[in-house]
């Protein structure tokens, strides 16, 4: 079983929520090891009537920190230490809810890159009927060409293990289907990604997500930052539309179908499910869980990093990469 | 009244949908000239009751077609004879729903910038209930900050005619909403943007469309095209999804309300019921509609440009840039 190095610190409800996400994830099977402060971590696992182990750190970094320089500074940051027991192999991946900022550094600096990666991307399965992996979801916000073929090689990678895919399709995310479309990187990227070994479908745009027409979308962090941000807000305010027209007391209320259907909807496109974003391309699996996760967000990000680490995420990667 | 030059021969459903929707425009108390192959143009007209002026146009631009370099073989294209007759002042403003990237051109080429605009810009208004403008919408894929600052006060006039706001707020798209966040491109801007004379309230994201965070979203075009096709997408998908969980025997439809939200939901989000997209910095109100418009789609496009004519769209985007 792959060990997962939880940073208890992080997240806006740490370390009460992560703590208990940790011993949830300990209860469906995962092995975790908490990293923070030693005697608030202990305090919050006394009378759980689990023994979870913990590893000592005495910072912490805070949201508003610049993170590269916090980095720099608080050797014994919560992050930098769940980061060190990942490259010294005391951990298989780690898990954050804190500062994405500080993590992307932290895995930069402490844990490294596999072998043939020039850029760890963030991606984000986002939970649609068709399940998309898009990436980079804001690790890098400029890249150049060679870097988009990178994202798509770690993302098939990603669509194999977790959506079961056996031969994944990558769509270069554009601004129409033609290939003569786009930026300079954009038009760069669809030569390379035509050659590259992966199964490229050409360019998508932000209406396919969700659909058929490609596994893996690949863009730069800006805009697939952009682009799920926007997926994010749209699925609210569509739901808040649904929601005024299913006023209780008329239609679905009173046909009594409880509570109403945007209860379910809302299970399907709940981040909290999900987990979190991988970050791939570092020598350990890193996923990254939502900042306001509970310990049910915390919870899931632990299992989905100790799927990753067991199904071997890092070394897939490095396999295609190393050997491309 | 403002009259309002009609491409009959653009959109996939050209020229019977364009022309009815012209007729409907008409008896909405808007005034139309229809360009376009006058038999062809004149058969459809033949019979319904009305009588529209044709001005002849012997060629049309396809969909497929490079646009620059149709419009400079085409001289008698319908879209370039509109945009002649705008830019002799025979027509305040014009519709198409055909090739985007011809209407863009024939702008260029044909109509001219209002002074103090260096980039023409499309805007949309995303039909939330909270109406979101977004421009660049896919005219400028790459952009200067100075040109966000552009779109910022043309995006401004756009919301003070078409959403009743007297001092609309505007904000830069980008991936966070510190100051610092990113490419040079949003750093630069935010600074030009803080001094301009508009009401800039910072950063925001993809997940503040369509709430109260501000009226217009400033970005380049390429960022823009990929948030509006997003929301398109996204607000389909989430249908889709809340489809699956209406089904027919039970929820709503056993609580008997006819047909289902899901109905009401689609009046409020389809692209027809608003017309299309303003192309703002032409010297005539231009607007872009969906090429798979129906008759009613280019009918409340139609509406929108004569409404733009009126309030005076083009002048007071005017009067705000030459006098900055």
């Amino acid at each position: 079983m792959a060990r997962i190095a939880v940073d208890a610190m992080g997240g806006d409800l740490a370390p009460q929520e992560t703590v208990l996400g940790a011993i949830d994830a300990v209860e469906a099977g995962c092995e975790v090891v908490l990293v923070g402060d030693s005697t608030v971590v202990g305090g919050l696992l006394d009378g759980q009537g689990v023994d979870l182990p913990v590893v000592h750190a005495a910072e912490v970094i805070d949201m508003a920190e610049d993170p590269a320089a916090a980095i720099r500074a608080k050797k014994s940051a919560s992050i930098t230490v769940a980061a060190r027991l990942v490259a010294t192999g005391e951990a298989a991946g780690l898990v954050s809810a804190g500062s994405t900022g500080a993590t992307l550094a932290a895995a930069a600096t402490v844990i490294g890159r596999v072998a043939g990666v020039s850029r760890p991307a963030l991606a984000v399965m986002a939970p649609l009927s068709e399940r998309t992996i898009v990436l980079d979801a804001g690790a890098n916000i400029e890249v150049r060409p060679e870097h988009l073929v990178e994202f798509a090689v770690m993302g098939s990678v990603l669509a194999r293990v977790y959506l079961g895919k056996e031969d994944p399709s990558v769509g270069l995310l554009n601004i129409g289907e033609e290939e003569n479309k786009g930026r300079e990187l954009e038009r760069q990227a669809y030569a390379l990604l035509a050659a590259a070994p992966v199964r490229f479908v050409g360019n998508v745009e932000g209406r396919d997500l969700g659909t058929p027409r490609a596994d893996v979308f690949v863009t730069d962090g800006f805009t697939g930052n952009v682009l799920l941000k926007t997926f994010e807000g749209t699925a609210r305010a569509v739901g808040r539309l649904v929601g005024e027209r299913l006023v209780p007391g008329e239609g679905v209320a009173a046909g009594g179908a409880p509570p109403s259907p945007i209860a379910g909807l809302w299970a399907g496109l709940d981040a909290e499910d999900h987990g979190g974003a991988h970050l791939l391309g570092t020598r350990g699996t890193v996923v990254i869980a939502h900042g306001s996760s509970t310990r049910r967000g915390v919870s899931n990000a632990v299992r989905l990093a100790a799927e990753g680490s067991e199904r071997d995420l890092v070394g897939r990667i490095g396999a295609v990469l190393s050997g491309a």
